[in-house]
């Protein structure tokens, strides 16, 4: 199994909902340094699991929607408690639905899966991994 | 599946038996630097895998156990070569027992997965990874 | 010359004013990554620059006055632009405080400075540096 | 399962063909900080999955093979697109050449698998596992 | 002192002249992640050293210029050593060009000095340091 | 000002003295990833500071001598509290002892100082910096 791994961030802010939480029930923020990897059984004809810079651009744009903005204010987000785990899987999913969509043209039926891992900071992080 | 990862650190002393260890065979020691991986197929109420300060907190409390001693002379560890490989298992295995005792309350049942790595340096590293 | 350095973090909310921010004007958030270095000419009788517990216990003080709020609605930093530079002087001027008003024992008289880095990305930090 | 991990680095030059590498079509280069991780389900008498000197001096000798070198004028290569996918396959089955002809002995009935890493950046990377 | 930092990187093909460099006179390459560092006495009206991404976006004029090139075929560096600490100066130096040429507009006068560091590996990097 | 940084690690156990020390008072050890910080004004004729893999040599053999050691059983070592600040500068004496002893040829009368860090964890760190 291949797979390839592109990095970027994004900087929001956010409360959770939950006396879980102590303290982080109060708006705070966070940089999420996220990770995307794209999974891949064989390569393609060019040697490739996936355009680098294609994966990066797809990335960008899915953290674009999220960044530098309050999420308790998100109406997509309306209802759902915007954990670091939560995020990961919002993240995944909308990577899915580009690729779904044709981001990256004929590689969707290939890619095997896909994990998006967010470090909240260097003690913590959260990772979703899915199919495709 | 998603997953939840804490970063702690250990500083030890111990000696290795063998002669497979060369030079690592004198009284030497060690920092760890120890990710635990809390693995689970589907978020909790609060859209958490595990409470990220309560992770902390239990990993801390195992480290502890081991930290600022010398290996060699612990009882619990007798007879065991103290190699990364075991010590990640040990840690492993420990969280697992605290877990089972109810650490981080109902979570357990729904826990599927724990895995442990030991860095030793900025060039190598260890891990145990097992079930819940 | 001698130095010290430790590291921790904290998870912020605020926004910024001017222009020259983007959209780094909306209500958004960061985790800062935080080091601050300790400086000395020559180590005490105990052979230190200062008590890594103890600055670590310092530093994890004036951040905790700062982590899991809205900057934005601190009376403290009415008016202030909190940007990464301006939060590195703050957070520097607060651990300089606290080591003349004896935090460290006699270690003030023979620290020489202090310098206090916010990475607030993997690409991205500020630095702040002063005399003691 | 148990796994043990080494680090090590190669540097070197090569061109990408096809119109997807765009600017990466011209001849240019990269270092490649490559992990490489031997995975295993049971220690040996020694408490160890492999050997991590031997690990690391295995990975250094493929490493040396290609390091320094433009990798567009290597006879072994002729005809392969030299992706970080592709070079993260050729250095895994050089590894495992290796593994089979007895460079870790016994060793090599154990283990179950291999993985290696090629972080071309502070933001990319790619992965290639296989068993053994 | 203030200081702010933004990191980049480039890819890039090169071969070094002189018995010193062993098998660096082969031709090969390196990826050069590369830290900029903005030195600063006081803080503007904004409290910022820089704009960060303005900082971000000349550091990677400048090393467009350069990435995805074999350097030993560079007109503008002929008769030059492309080592480390020469494309750190040379990065800098272009980095000041664009600075003395009202890149940051009014920021210009008030920039002390200048860091350029090259990471060649996880285990070795070079810089250079000028004043503005 | 130009330098280059090579990385290196040791891994020794020791015992501190004094109440300050705490837990640390108890036989342990630490890993300490190691970077070694050449400065030189000017660039001698092949365009380097010093030779990284001469220099990457230099700091490996000063830190043979301690690594895989008890260092409170060390004859050279003997009354002296092994605090990383006080080991940071140890190994630049020894680095410096080298380089006038003719480590790195002529380069010796152009260096101007050494900076020697240790990392004895992701949070904590100490540094010596010296003329030469």
């Amino acid at each position: 199994m291949f797979s390839v791994t592109v990095r970027d961030h994004m900087l929001i802010a956010h409360s959770l909902r939950g006396e879980t939480f102590g303290p982080a029930q109060r708006l705070h923020g966070a940089t999420y340094v996220v990770d995307a990897t794209f999974k891949r059984a064989e390569l393609d004809s060019d040697g490739i699991v996936v355009d680098i810079s294609r994966a990066t651009g797809e990335l960008h744009a899915v953290l674009s929607e999220l960044s530098y903005r309050n999420l308790d204010d998100e109406p997509a987000l309306a209802g759902m408690n915007t954990t670091t785990e939560a995020l990961a899987r919002l993240i995944a999913d909308r990577l899915a639905e580009r690729i779904h969509a044709g981001a990256f043209g004929e590689v969707e039926r290939a890619l095997d899966g896909l994990v998006v891992t967010l470090h909240e900071s260097h003690v913590a992080s959260a990772s979703y991994e899915r199919q495709l």
